[in-house]
């Protein structure tokens, strides 16, 4: 596997060269939404560690990270009155991982609501209204 | 969300009710070849907790359970000769899931090789091999 990289999208965001829609941050993780969302509030949650994915992180920060991805899913049914959440997180090319920075995608889902194709840019404006209602459901981190 | 049913797949698995094959076992965890599997060294990673989904399992299981998905992980990559692994988490009907206890689904995956359609049993025999490869390169889980 490649040593990790930190001239990503997900590295520029955590050094704040390059704006997104921030949920959730606390000292492991940072929450924000995937501009190309394939549901409604489709949210990542990535480390603050330098890790590429799922293969390299340390085991501390994993087992840290997880309970952030728990935590903003939980907010997430709340706001979006999910009947369900997907998961998906990718590992290198050919498991589907496009950035190099360990993310998990957290997609909330409605009875007959298929997955959106990948590939299409959100309208900007839509983002940010959904990022307040998240963050108007967020209640504090328990841990 | 419902409350959790023991009567399920995985609740019998754990109390050995029903056979599986089993590659990874601790306190905490039990790693299984699933029996319809989505690509080759198909592996599903389950809490011994009695835990619906991702929304209500305790955050200490979940901390100490990914760090297992983690170690299956590298195992599954070193056995199966894998270019990349994907990992699904399903929750409630809507968000996928079949199986009323929490797993995560781990798919070795190798470039060009698209994921199986669902639905398919795996021949008995072949899981056993399949399960007896990854146990072979296992390495002690360190925590």
């Amino acid at each position: 596997m490649p040593a990790y990289d930190p001239n990503n999208i997900f590295g520029k965001i955590l050094r704040s060269e390059i704006p997104s829609h921030k949920i959730y941050e606390d000292d492991v993780a940072l929450a924000i939404m995937d501009i190309m969302p394939r549901a409604e509030g489709h949210v990542l949650v990535i480390p603050k560690e330098s890790a590429r994915n799922l293969l390299d992180v340390s085991t501390a920060t994993l087992g840290e990270l997880i309970k952030r991805v728990q935590h903003v899913a939980k907010a997430l049914e709340k706001a979006f009155v999910a009947d369900g959440l997907t998961l998906h997180q990718f590992n290198e090319s050919a498991g589907g991982q496009v950035i190099y920075h360990l993310h998990f995608h957290l997609l909330p889902r409605w009875e007959g609501v298929p997955l959106r194709p990948p590939g299409t840019m959100a309208d900007d404006a839509r983002l940010a209204e959904q990022a307040e209602k998240i963050r108007a459901v967020m209640t504090p981190f328990a841990g």
